[in-house]
């Protein structure tokens, strides 16, 4: 297959502004579309949006649009970043616009609540497209730093190697690496459990512990990860790979991720309303995901002890401290 | 089994001080030799170690010697905590001393220079044991934290599982957490290779690199411990664990790590005698690892791309920017 001529970007927040302006420095044909006319009309005018990346400047070519029917047409990919809870809703809107055998990108990380499906199943149900037409792209990839064009290696995941290979070009530059690989159920799992893990992180540092409590958190949290993600019919290795364990360790370690730093507010004592209320009003994903993932692992019978906790902190109203004792307490036994 | 009456420490540097510690903490009958008379009385009169745990007050049941024949009398354990360049000549002093059927316990990281010995091949060979009664500890374990009583999970490893449980007896308190395990193999590459990685970590953090990079050369440096230690013959298992990645991540994160500020200081440009000299005259441990597991590698055939541009850098005036340079401008391929 070869390098696609037109893409579309579909939400101009902070990953999918970075992400259009990646597929811009890479030499694609970028159209990314803003839910406001202002923040598309602002990028056109001024290079920049000041909302989400202030500072960074945005490529000349990058167009920006809020007429979605003029963003997608004729696009050879289309990626979809908007939060995975609304991801539904979204795409049903825009499902009749798409062209037939567009490459369907997913960026949002999480398990829809409602159905416990995984971003692409949801996406291959709304858009009615095989799967063989579902991307995935996931791994170490702070907004900022890539914005700031730190080099930053990511995978590319499709079922169809030829379309993750051509995404991998339309995405290569050298700031960005890119990677391709077909286990889109593992880099899916991965990417919706690190919220969670980066959550119990936050919540540790908030509690005042150090980075070996911390290191226990993300090493136990990838491995009851992985077992989901096996349990699931996903590869092993995916979660040792830049998805998996790169990408948990990139949101555990940044004091700005947004799931760690919700965590944080948490284990300092406040309240789910106060930390959500410091955040602009938002929750952060992983504490949806805690539940879709919990009742996924359920249905699984997969032991989760960590995603149970954070869970329980969130929703269930027991302390962060306790949640803790409970989590470093457990028995003597072989790892 | 049963849980070990008599435990020494020989060696009391910060990680050999702290682990006492734990033992004492635990309950068990311990002796700390220090090297240094001073030292040694310091401790005894003042419960503390001042040039290596400053104000961290150490247990009354905790009783330090510089005799060293006097720690080991009777000992069912015997704790050996120098470093690894030097533990060979320093137990070849001690072994007359040694009780015949004592657990010896490798504290070090590394492989041995010029033998490319892991630390329990040197203590079997030069005590005359057999491998059943070498143990090895290591984990997330940053001495100063666990000192400071945060709560920590480790690994005790050793081929004969029965005395794995009994160190575990021996050290099992409500902040420091052993599980056991019987893959020293795997445990010794992990704990020797991570402090190259946590070189090439501050590396990246000296030349300004952000979480992105550092958590893709934790990423991959785990990938390229895992394919040596297979090929040595240990459990792949092992490097998703506490003693693989945990122990990484945590020596990768904390800015206080030894190889990590050796690596920053390699990466703002300083020269290997400069870092050394702001190290009071030491060369972090990874600086002479990088170069007998890179020898290691290339004897199993085994391509570890990190670890050789660390030593490199160290021992062939390769500079840091160009180093990164080649670790990022890899083809693109599958993951």
């Amino acid at each position: 297959m070869a390098r696609p001529e037109r893409i579309a970007v579909l939400g101009a927040g902070s990953w999918g502004t970075t992400f259009a302006k990646v597929l811009a420095d890479a030499g694609s044909d970028v159209v990314l579309w803003a839910r406001r006319a202002e923040v598309a009309e602002a990028i056109n005018e001024s290079r920049c949006n000041a909302g989400y990346l202030p500072g960074v400047r945005l490529p000349e070519s990058l167009r920006a649009t809020d007429d979605a029917a003029a963003a997608v047409h004729d696009a050879d990919v289309v990626v979809l970043a908007v939060p995975s809870q609304t991801l539904r809703e979204n795409l049903a809107g825009w499902q009749p616009l798409l062209p037939a055998d567009a490459t369907l990108v997913s960026l949002a990380k999480g398990v829809e609540l409602s159905t416990l499906k995984r971003m692409s199943e949801v996406i291959g149900e709304v858009a009615d497209v095989p799967m063989e037409q579902v991307a995935v792209v996931s791994g170490p990839n702070l907004a900022k730093e890539i914005a700031a064009e730190q080099p930053t290696a990511t995978v590319v995941a499709c079922a169809d190697h030829d379309r993750a290979i051509a995404l991998q070009h339309a995405c290569f530059t050298p700031y960005f690496r890119p990677y391709t690989n077909t286990d889109l159920i593992g880099i899916e799992i991965a990417g919706a459990c690190k919220n969670v893990i980066a959550l119990a992180c936050g919540m540790a540092v908030g509690l005042g512990f150090g980075h070996n409590t911390m290191s226990s958190l993300i090493t136990r949290g990838l491995a009851e990860t992985t077992r989901l993600g096996v349990a699931l019919g996903a590869d092993q290795m995916t979660f040792a790979g830049l998805a998996g364990l790169g990408d948990l360790v990139a949101t555990c370690m940044s004091p700005l991720s947004r799931n760690r730093t919700f965590g944080e507010r948490l284990g300092r004592g406040e309240t789910l309303a106060q930390a959500q209320e410091a955040a602009h009003g938002q929750v952060s994903e992983g504490v949806k995901s805690c539940s879709s993932i919990r009742q996924l692992a359920a249905r699984h019978g997969v032991e989760m002890p960590i995603t149970d906790v954070v869970h329980r902190v969130c929703h269930e109203g027991l302390q962060p401290g306790p949640a803790a004792a409970e989590l470093l307490g457990r028995e003597r036994k072989p790892e």
